[in-house]
């Protein structure tokens, strides 16, 4: 039984807070019990398992936790990245919150079957917010890393300011949905190069954008309604 | 300048940090720019109005905001709660994250004309975290109140244990979409008196559940094109 903060993997555990430490050692924290299930089932070892009352005072396990206290039990995991691919997938460029990164995540691993793609000025997918917001689903279908020149497929752009909807838009596989944030958008060296561009259709008089996680779930399901139209015609 | 801790307006402020207080003075905060200016947009008068460096001294503002640091003006406000009603509204049943409870508002805000309508057992949409994610949209169209057997319209209930697509189903205006928590769904006897459950289609082998903001999103998305499909026919 762990009893001293000073302990060697509490210090590691702690260290894995900040980003800088986590590109270094490659490692990732998942926190709480879902978390640590979740990276399991995906056939994650963990390199540290600490469980409240069982392998550390509990106290100082809430202590290095980032999410709060009340943890019950945390892991250490070497970090996997995916290869870009799949019929549909997700490109993510300049999308800085944590949160979105990971319900995007989420929201992938249930909709299509490639990675969510994260452009280099994306936040951290193995961020502790990042990796619960995924609820696990960072372990099961790990990110992919790319630059937008990087990628291949048709490229089908998500932009507000696009004349043509969504559900109007048929493009062949592989598709990769581009996204960014929900202020900035995406580049204009981007929206140039894009195959499509296509909107969410909204109603007048709502806000003018939506949020990056929301756009993402609701153009994710559209691309699969499209592809099943696609498929039924052919 | 107020310079003392203990200022009237920042003990206010401060108090409505909690639950109990804001639901016993009617009263709610904004911090920051942007949402200061949605509730302006929305017609909100500020009962305080601070804004650091003018009429605050910017340490103390920062140290009575909920949400960090950084903060350049807070507004409290007096809560407005829409009444039920609308061709497509949201019932929200048992969701206590405030974050989610924001995103749907900000959700039904862009895809429907009817306000998103609070169990008693869902997080208060007035806190801090629940107006920001709402980005606003909780003064441009506030929340309302009921309890499930207050609700008028055809129900339509999201479960995922549905044999039924929502692509397929046809149900007349109004529509009321119910949703519960991501982990505990809809309570059996509500889903026992609604007119159809539907399920949203995800990849087999994805996770068993989603976010009910996501899967809210993509659930109103749904409807409205369902809605706009009748009205081709009519």
């Amino acid at each position: 039984m762990i009893t001293s903060p000073h302990n060697a993997q509490l210090k590691t555990i702690r260290r894995l807070q900040r980003k800088r430490e986590r590109e270094r050692s490659g490692l990732a924290v998942a926190e709480g019990e879902d978390l640590v299930a979740a990276a399991a089932a995906a056939g994650f070892e963990p390199e540290v398992l600490l469980t409240a009352g069982v392998d550390v005072e509990p106290a100082l396990l809430d202590e290095v936790s980032a999410l709060g206290s009340g943890t019950r039990v945390v892991g250490v995991y070497r970090q996997r990245w995916s290869e870009p691919g799949g019929e549909l997938s997700v490109y993510l460029h300049g999308v800085r919150d944590p949160g979105n990164v990971g319900t995007v995540i989420r929201c992938a691993h249930a909709l299509c079957d490639g990675p969510v793609i994260l452009d280099p000025g994306c936040a951290d997918p193995w961020s502790p917010k990042a990796v619960r917001a995924s609820m696990g689903s960072a372990f099961a279908r790990p990110p992919a890393r790319a630059r937008f020149e990087e990628l291949e497929g048709s490229l089908l752009a998500l932009d507000q300011r696009a004349e043509r909807e969504l559900s109007e838009v048929e493009v062949g596989a592989p598709v990769v949905l581009c996204l960014g944030s929900e202020r900035e958008g995406l580049p204009a060296e981007l929206l140039e190069r894009v195959a499509m561009r296509a909107r969410i259709r909204v109603r007048a008089g709502g806000p003018e954008s939506i949020n990056v996680a929301m756009a993402a779930a609701i153009a994710l399901y559209e691309c699969t309604r499209t592809a099943t139209r696609m498929a039924d015609r052919a």
